[in-house]
């Protein structure tokens, strides 16, 4: 999408594959930072601290991070440390593992002297496929979202939880793309973002996407989005999703689960942008899913910009609070009006995943 | 409770009745700083500053400023105009309303002379009353609280929300008394500790009670309630309650009704202490309670302290965002398992409230 009127992607290669081109997605909304990645160290380290994250960014991440390591060492030893090392980063993310999962088995056949070619080669598709899945979810959501619009008189107010935009994509985003299909064909319509506690995806990333791009939206609380849900001021609710799981059940960031419910409770349909990458046959249902535990500090002091523009970081707690810190929750399939796919619309439903979950290759 | 040993309250009379003693909430859990009120407007302005917060220490607070008020003049010109400007000051919280109606009845009718003499000793009263209240509270809660410990094996596990403690009221707390009763009584017990934003109320003064008091307690963001629940790692939820009304409907803190789906959801009780002047029959259901929106800056900014330990604010959002900063929600009666009361435990139900709801007076 445009970053000050110009087309970017997320993740991008440079120097004929020498390195990989990010924003660094923890100085945003202040700052507008891109990074060279060099190695698959450089890689790691963007996903662990999160200068990029996202379930399908993460993914793409991953894979060209293979591909920086295949040409640092492509032998059979440096492949499986490079999976091991990447796969390690994130734990709850099922797409690092597909991805990751797709490139060895790309790789492992090959001699050691032609994988640095073909890794950077799928690293390349593997981006590109991305776009198109976040483009096509982009299209069935516009359907879904006219639908909606053409049932009630004025402004269409979408709720979104966390960051599924196409900072957590290599572009479009996953639960903004039937946003931005929809704002750039006319509709008339407003996101309530939540903030997203404890990292603020949606405060830095989500607002600053949405405002870059024109598309009008309000800022609230975690805490506010149920007395909206009351009031009848949220038509519908649009997240994406770290991992579905085959019965259904939406495992995305934490406070997922809790706006479902509310959803739940005041009639509001509640959707899910579900790349199939995301989708997971594997695991039979979302309380199987790994909820990774991030730090206190995370809880316990808020990195932001002071009056004076500069970064820094607030304690907020007293000293020597301490905190939990679950990254992720699980929201159950009976709570969930449906996915929205690459492939059309689903139910969160068992036999409805096992054909639209399928991945790509 | 205790401050570094020290038995206090959050509100007292200082110099005969010349000056009112207040914690400046506002600078906890950082700095521990009292302030003096001496007029009528400094009693106002510690309300909608939010120096004092929490419905009971709000009602006693403007029962001492009616005091401040008829000491620099009591005709009725000036009954009426600190009644007014007072009531001004938070839209939502009963007892506001409560106490100066109630400070208005006693004094109306008598001579000017003699109005000062009486606001102070009732403003006294009142607080002294709250403090009851809470102590009733408390053992009423511990007694539930015993109950429910005696089915568990293990530590009881009870979250909380934004503060209903001691510093939201004059002693004891409203949520907490019952916590402190129950530690006190050597129940073991742990709290989870929601953060409560946009205003951090949980992280800073919950967090701060409980820390002081030696509960053990963990601060989580607003988000992660749910997912402990679902988790079985929370055995009852207890709240505070700004306003119920008639039908049993709970207004509280905004993201009180997201926690109270997500215990329904998950079979785990939901209880509110409810001091009756909290109970207003005058309200049929929950949706007719003036909800307070508050400054959009509280949801983009988040005070609190800097590594080198000075009070800074933090803008978490993009320049320019627009944020919406609804105070309060309200939870459905159907959700709450019980209200805790300084006459015990009743359904949150019509039948129950209209006699456990009348004021004390």
């Amino acid at each position: 999408m445009r970053v000050d009127g110009r087309a970017m992607r997320t993740i991008w290669p440079l120097d004929d594959g020498a390195a990989v081109g990010i924003i660094d997605q923890t100085r945003l909304p202040h700052e507008f930072v891109v990074v060279r990645l060099e190695t698959l160290e450089d890689a790691a380290r963007a996903i662990s601290d999160m200068q990029v994250r996202g379930a399908p960014l993460i993914g793409a991440t991953a894979a060209f991070g293979m591909a920086l390591a295949m040409r640092a060492g492509a032998d059979d030893a440096a492949l499986d440390g490079a999976v091991a090392r990447l796969t390690a980063t994130r734990p709850t993310a099922v797409n690092l593992r597909w991805a990751l999962t797709r490139m060895r088995a790309a790789l492992a056949p090959l001699p050691a002297a032609r994988r640095p070619e073909a890794a950077a080669a799928l690293a390349c598709a593997i981006a590109d496929e991305d776009v198109a899945i976040n483009a096509a979810i982009g299209e069935h959501g516009l359907a879904l979202l006219r639908q909606l619009s053409a049932r009630k008189a004025g402004r269409l107010d979408i709720l979104t939880h966390c960051n599924a935009g196409w900072l957590a994509t290599v572009d479009w985003g996953t639960a903004t793309a039937p946003i931005y299909k929809a704002h750039d064909a006319g509709l008339d319509l407003h996101v309530w973002v939540d903030e997203t506690r404890p990292r603020n995806q949606g405060a830095a990333l989500t607002m600053w996407e949405l405002m870059n791009h024109g598309v009008p939206c309000t800022l609230i609380a975690d805490n506010a989005g149920g007395h909206l849900m009351q009031q009848g001021r949220v038509d519908l609710c649009l997240v994406g999703t770290d991992r579905v799981a085959a019965n259904g059940d939406v495992c995305n960031k934490i406070g997922t689960y809790l706006k479902a419910l509310a959803a739940a409770d005041n009639g509001v349909p509640f959707y899910v942008a579900a790349p199939s990458p995301s989708i997971d046959l594997s695991i039979a249902a979302g309380h199987a899913t790994p909820i990774e535990e991030r730090a206190a500090e995370e809880v316990t002091h808020v990195p932001g910009r002071g009056a004076d523009g500069r970064a820094q970081l607030t304690r907020i707690a007293p000293a020597g609070a301490r905190a939990a810190n679950p990254a992720f929750d699980v929201t159950p399939a009976r709570l969930v009006a449906g996915l929205i796919t690459e492939r059309g619309l689903t139910p969160a439903r068992g036999e409805s995943l096992a054909t639209f979950g399928a991945p790509p290759h």
